[in-house]
Order: C-alpha cells, then structure tokens, then sequence
C-alpha cells in the first residue's frame, strides 16, 4: 500500500507517502497562502498533491486528508476558523477530481493527530484514546474501541470547547470559560503580562518558567489546572484509557505536565478516572500524516 | 421474544417482561433492603426474577440488566454508590446461575435510561445521545452511532462528573466542582438553603418557584447554567443530536428547561454544538427496564 495524505493547516500544507508498514517515505511542506481566494489556497494543496504523486510515480493506492475544521463530513466540506478563504469548501471532492479512482478519506485535524498517534506513536496500545494538541488553540480526537471516533458532523473531539469556568474568559467560538480560552499558548502569555510579565509569547514564557520566573510557573501551573478538568471531565464520559498532549505548549514538557498529572489527581475523583494516564506525544509535527493514512486502514 | 428485563437501585428493585415488539408485559418492584449484608440485597433481586420468570411460564430469551455503578463490566461487578453492601459483587454471574442457558447483559444504569428512551421514548430516530438524569444524582449513557456506548470498564456516560467550575464545591466522588455537586436534587436545596429558604427538598423548592418565590427560581436557574455547561462541554466532545432529561428534578419541566436551553445558546459557541436539542424524557421510571431490554437487540 501506498498512502497519499495530506496534512492542511492554517501555517502550513504538507503532503507525503506512507507505505503499508506505516512508514514516512517522502515529505514536502509549503507555506499556507495568507489570501482570501479559496482558489489561491487550493492552488498549494494540489501542487502538494502533484509533488507527492510525481514522487510516488503517478499512482497511489488511497488518500487520507487531515483537514483543519469545523468540517461537515457528510458533504465532505470544511469551513476551517484558520483559513477564511475556504467557507463549505468541498475539499474531498476537490482531491477526487485530481486524485480518481481510489479511496480519498478526510478527517478533522484534531482526530487525525489522535488516530497518527494511536497507529505509529505514544499511543500505541490504548483502545480508548484522546490525542490534543495545546499550541495556538486547543484541539482534539477520540479513539473509542480503537477506531476513529468521528460523531454526528464529523467533529467529535473538540476538547477545546470544554466549558473549565462558567464565568470565564470569552473564547472565540462565542461561549465563555472554554478551555481554549485560558491554556492555549497565546491565553497562558496573555494573562502572563495581566500579572507584570514583559514576555512575547508561549515559548518565551517556557524559557521564563524554566529559569524560574514565577508569574511564567504560576501561568504554567494555571493552564495545567484548566487542562486538567477538561481531561477529567472528558475522562468520566468517555471511559479512557490514555490521554496524549502534543502541541509547542506541550514541548515545555514538565513545566505542563508535572502541574497537569497534580491537579488530575485532584479533578479525576471517580476510579475509573483516576488512573487514566497522560503522556507526550512522539510523533510531532508529523502524527496528522500518519493519521491521515490511518484512515485508510478502517 | 421474551426478555427478563432488571432496574436495580438504591431505593428499589424492578424486573419486568418485554416482548420483542418492546411491551412491558409485566412489571413487579421490590424496596432494596437497607443492609450491610450483599446476599439480603441480592435475595431481594432473586425474589424479583423468580416472580417475573414465573409469569413468563419459566422460560424467557435473555436477560438484561441496568445495574447501579461504578461497573467493572469485563469482570460482570458492581460497588454501587448507593447500595454499600455490594462491593464488586458478580451481578452478571449470579444472574447467569439462577437464569441460565441464555443471554445475560449487564449495563449501568445511565446507559440503560439513554438506550431505553432511544428505543422507545424521546430519544427515538436520534443516532448520537446523551440520555441523563437529575435527580438525588446525575447520571447518564451515550448512544453513539445508533448503539451503546461502554466505554473501556462500562463507566462512560458519567455526566454528572463533569467539572463546571474548578474552584466549586466537594463532591462525593472525591474531585470538586461536579455538575452533580451543583446540579442534583439535594444540591439545588442545600444552595436555596443557605439563601434563606425554608424548605426541605428539590420538589418543595420546584413548588415554591412554580408559585414564584425568587431563591427558588435562583436555584432552578443555577443549576441549569451548570446543566448548560456540561452539555455543552459533552456536545463539542461527543458531536451529538439529542439530550434527553429526566429524573425528578427534570419533572419541574419549565422550570429546569427554560433557563437550561437559554444557558446552553450562551456556552454552546461552535456550529455543531449550538443546533443540540434538549428534551425532556418521556418513559419516567421505566426508562431503565426498556433500556435493559434493549441490550439483548445488539
């Protein structure tokens, strides 16, 4: 088996080849256009595609797409919040015209990550996964049973939406006190400079809460606990076993995760809660393109 | 088909029999005894299924059973929270013994009520659900694609430990800030309480908002905004179609659904979330036994 998939962000299109053992064998990358032509954003996903193609000699055996959501995955379209030119854009009738007569799967980005992780990375063996990123937002997807998970719309998954504080934080999809909206990378630097910290952003803060800084450790220590009743909640619903953090926030490693498992401790009260492990991802950048190819593999 | 269908519960115990057009043919109830001893429980259970195999002329075609959790569903155990005397008592085993030869299916009691009002009641052509109850507790059950969802120990579905406020108060499971902790019966009147009302319970205080006392109808709309937040949190995880409510404190009608569905337009923010309807259920008590029944169609 030869996979083509794709992995479309709003910073970044990459398009690559796995083969039938889940191996990477060929990778490119191109800057997301900034436009608001729908048609100038495609125009980088096909020569992706075309790329890929060339290098696999023409023919491919399926395609699997990590596509940023919402999605409607019925209609096969994407309304992506990071990438405003495509609004119900049909992005799998799109790849079919361009890649025909094989299987083309599209998933959101957050479940992908989670299916890349399950099949090639740290969460190989769990059978009831969730795999998120904490970086510029938060997102997210469930493997319940060991297989995708996708929910009504497509778009089950979308832990960042987890309401952590009822009076908190306006957030961007509307509501208030999503978890998004206080431990997302730009949300932990934000409240960061509220209480006197001159830093830029996430990573800066990281460097600040290695060296010791306290606003930047009590930012961390914030965001954790935020993070930590969404994993909780999310745990006494879907009955987990594992749950796998990538993202740039997630690389601060300890500094996040030493505060998340605590306050875990404290929000996971019931049993079959409390012993649910969360781990770092493995597979960086690149879990949404094995993913992507996971979905040919149901 | 003839199913021996069994509610086990803190305060009492059915069994019934449902034919395979889904008629609760017989119905008998048992108050479960209030005792250290797990056989005096169970002997109380045995007197039910005696009395409904019995009417069927001996004989029936699988049992199901909604039992009260935290479940270990592989092992077939239950250590009810509200039945102390059993402690990962082998429900499944000891109904295998004394009704043997068939099918025996065990699921907590939340999933019971969201299969068995998906079946039969107001769950009905809805294919992602979240079946709950608010009453001493909250609980509930996910029907996901059209079937049950476990979850990996049979515990998914335990809305009611949801985190809706990270600095709220203790809850019994040990975490704080539970939907439940705010939300149940008990706690709507505990919170009217100590803002100067003189009552006793949650159905006092549905009458005194029903006759318009100002607490009370405080008390229904913070427990509601609590409500909002859970489901809302569910619905971005789980993508559903429908929440069906029920329970005692779901019967103050209005009361809970009015200020429940304007709180939900506030914290459901992304598409996919804000279209989620929420219903009252429709089978009462009997949610359970139908739901029993339902285990034995898949």
């Amino acid at each position: 088996m030869s996979a083509l998939v794709l992995d479309i962000g709003g910073t970044k299109v990459a398009a690559g080849l796995v083969d039938g053992d889940g191996r990477l064998q060929y990778e490119t990358r191109h800057p997301t256009p900034h436009s608001d032509d729908p048609e100038q954003v495609w125009a980088t996903v096909e020569q992706a595609i075309d790329d890929a193609l060339a290098k696999a000699g023409g023919a491919v055996d399926g395609v699997g797409v990590s596509a940023p959501g919402p999605l409607r995955l019925a209609a096969g379209t994407t309304s992506p919040v990071n990438i405003p030119a495509w609004r119900d854009f049909p992005i799998r009738d799109r790849v079919v015209a361009v890649v025909p007569d094989v299987p083309v799967r599209v998933a959101g980005d957050g479940l992908c990550m989670a299916l890349g992780e399950h099949w090639r990375g740290a969460g190989q063996g769990a059978s009831f996964l969730l795999g998120m990123v904490v970086s510029t937002g938060i997102g997210g997807g469930l493997v319940l049973d060991g297989v995708p998970y996708y929910g009504r719309t497509g778009n089950a998954g979308h832990v960042g939406h987890v309401i952590v504080d009822p009076d908190g934080p306006r957030c961007v999809c509307g509501a208030r006190g999503c978890v998004e909206a206080i431990a997302s990378g730009p949300h932990l630097a934000a409240w960061a400079r509220t209480q006197g910290w001159m830093g830029a952003d996430a990573k800066e803060l990281a460097d600040a809460a290695a060296a010791g800084n306290d606003i930047a450790l009590r930012a961390f220590h914030r965001g954790a606990r935020a993070i930590a009743a969404m994993i909780a909640s999310v745990g006494a619903v879907c009955d987990l076993d594992l749950v796998v953090v990538g993202g740039g926030v997630a690389q601060a490693g300890p500094l996040l995760f030493d505060p998340l498992r605590a306050e875990l401790r404290n929000y996971a009260g019931l049993d079959f809660v409390s012993g649910l492990r969360v781990v770092p991802a493995a597979l960086g950048g690149e879990a949404g393109l094995f993913g992507a190819a996971a979905l040919l593999r149901t």
